[in-house]
């Protein structure tokens, strides 16, 4: 088999279990956040269910190569987490839909009683952009220390999500970040991506991205909804 | 072919490459540098054109997946730079050998005419650690605002480094950030890392790592010399 068609195949692979994750996952919403290395994703992530949990029925899916320090990070707001460590599959450097598939029979899934699973990725702003896990949302973050010419540099990523929330905006005072210069250049590689800017170690905007997933939610259960 | 047999191929292959790469590199100092992305690799390096330039004859080979920004930022100090994008070789998350060896030519290292040759990996803190470019030193950047944890949950970029630059300390007065917590963690991945805090922006403490390339560039001279 040549190496060309064992890329192929891992990914028809993926698509596969994927489709089958989607049917466990069922009414739920669930969304797929990517980013780099410290960008803030478990801190937007406790704030998120610290917010959203007397709302809505919520499971959480963590995904890092070594360590279960985030899904410790999730556990004191007592809903249900799951921490995929890629080291026991070889150290991948992304999660894929068969992880994640082993997540959700842990967390119960297929009994259909959440609104909303959230899956925190590995931090890479490659990788993960290339395999779905039956998700319905992508979403990039991004911190405002990382730089204007992310979207333009990593494009895949910004091109596969649906929104990005831009993160740490507390620090913009303290750097020479230009977030026009940002902005036209994502529009350049995804003009329909949802933006928005929040400071998740603050608190600042989380109202906004509360209501995006609001909005999801109310839309994913609509369409689930029985014709009869 | 089974999968696996593929992947061990690919790395075979790239050592090969690799071994291929030292001799063209010669008697200069090879120096691979990785972080995430948005960590400072760039400025890092444009400040250290900058100061080693009148001292050492220096080039770069920069790695991105798309845009020649970086070599763009290089080119003003007027040293040769080569910009590689993944992109051509199928989007890679990574630098290879091959790639670098493409480069090499480029800048004429053939030659045997730099003291010091600089590579910039692709942001990514997972899968430029795995391969080998023919360099003399690894070195990794972690930037203040992407947390304690990562040498934890990032072990082998942090395994194989020969040095880490803390970068971004300027910021450290608007962070909820423990370096004794970083260097702890730090110690029980690898205890002979060389540690050296800098702000790239600010211009601070670049005389430490300008002291360690000084350390190297003399050892690997000494080791190349004819004992004739």
């Amino acid at each position: 088999m040549a190496e060309v068609d064992v890329f192929e195949n891992i990914m028809k692979r993926n698509e596969e279990q994927a489709e089958k994750n989607k049917k466990i996952i069922g009414r739920a919403l669930c969304i797929n956040i990517m980013s780099s290395p410290g960008a803030g994703k478990t801190t937007i992530l406790e704030r998120t269910v610290e917010r959203l949990k007397k709302k809505y029925k919520i499971a959480v899916i963590e995904g890092d190569i070594a360590t279960s320090n985030d899904a410790n990070r999730i556990k004191k707001f007592k809903v249900p987490v799951y921490q995929i460590k890629t080291e026991n599959y070889g150290g991948g450097c992304h999660l894929d839909a068969d992880m994640v598939n082993t997540a959700l029979k842990k967390i119960n899934a297929h009994r259909k009683k959440y609104d909303i699973i959230i899956i925190e990725n590995v931090g890479n702003l490659i990788c993960p952009a290339d395999f779905s896990l039956g998700e319905d949302r992508k979403v990039v973050v991004l911190s405002v220390t990382e730089g204007e010419d992310k979207p333009l540099k990593y494009p895949l990523m910004f091109q596969i999500a649906d929104a990005m929330l831009l993160n740490k905006i507390d620090l913009v005072p303290h750097l020479d970040f230009n977030q026009e210069e940002l902005f036209k250049n994502i529009k350049k590689i995804n003009s329909k991506l949802s933006l928005i800017r929040l400071s998740a170690s603050h608190g600042t905007y989380m109202e906004n991205w509360e209501a995006l997933l609001d909005r999801w939610i109310k839309e994913k259960k609509w369409r689930k909804k029985p014709s009869h």
